[in-house]
């Protein structure tokens, strides 16, 4: 995987995908399916909700650190059935046949089929209303990957697959952070 | 527009789609374009993302109240201009050819051209991150826009466009909330 520039963790996150979380609870590799995210910066910041009945909130807790990744969507079925099933009793990169790879900044894996992995350490956890808040560290991108498409749920076990692209840089030149 | 049970409204925030936002500031009625927005339950809470540098951001402060709606892709040109120029001194509107209709747990207006309108009360601001919390107070659908596609912003310019849709309910129907 190739690291690229911070500014680009947004650019992976915005568009609103599914995403692979993976942890390091110093025992076990663990990863999950999340759905709710959203940018909060121009610096990699990064907002997620989820809850203490996924397994890999105690890790997130406790170590402060995951590796969020994008799945292509050639690997939706599985994207799915590892967000069904809990990782307390299974080894989910074995059972799903995913490869981790060791991240730099943090000890949670990098998943080699996503078509990038940002590595993130939490910054803060708003209780009230289950957002944690990260800040990305590393960005890496799989150049193997890139004309692959980004997953989107519904959230009513239905999914949207990227479509269409247009460029409207035109547009908005104005509003383009630089680097971008 | 046909009114739904609050629990539809993630369904539009989920896949991460390209949000109008209207408000209303006592004087006057303002849109703008926002794509930082995420679910925080199953109960029509939604985290939004921006800042003081959106004029709406005043109008957000001081009436709590907001409508999110889901514009489609064939209106893509309007709601990126809708995002460049500010309301301060434009009737966007007006300007766009959108056609407010009055809501009516909010003094913001929903856009008839819209695919779906969420009316939406701040119940937080965490002023930290630039997040507001919304809790939807009604959803309402517009049945002429059902079949079209939702817009997400990669966030450098360019767009992608909702493509295939795949039926998955099958391999988690025992995740997925009842009435959703």
């Amino acid at each position: 995987m190739k690291e690229v520039n911070i500014i680009k963790a947004l650019t992976f996150i915005e568009p609103g995908p599914v995403v692979l979380v993976t942890t390091f609870n110093e025992q076990k590799q663990n990863v999950m399916t999340i759905s709710w995210t959203m940018p909060t910066d121009w610096e990699g910041g990064i907002a997620l909700t989820t809850g203490p009945w996924n397994y890999s909130f105690q890790a997130l807790m406790k170590t402060k650190e995951c590796v969020i990744a994008i799945p292509p969507a050639d690997i939706l079925e599985k994207v799915i059935q590892i967000g069904d099933i809990s990782g307390e009793k299974t080894d989910k990169f074995s059972l799903f046949n995913l490869t981790p790879l060791p991240a730099k900044t943090v000890q949670a894996p990098l998943i080699q089929e996503c078509m990038a992995c940002l590595e993130c350490k939490m910054t803060d956890y708003i209780e009230k209303y289950g957002i944690f808040i990260f800040k990305t560290t590393r960005v890496l991108i799989n150049e193997s990957c890139l004309d692959k498409k980004m997953i989107h749920a519904i959230g009513d076990g239905t999914f949207i697959i990227d479509g269409e692209k247009k460029d409207c840089r035109s547009l908005m030149a104005d509003k383009l952070p630089p680097d971008l």
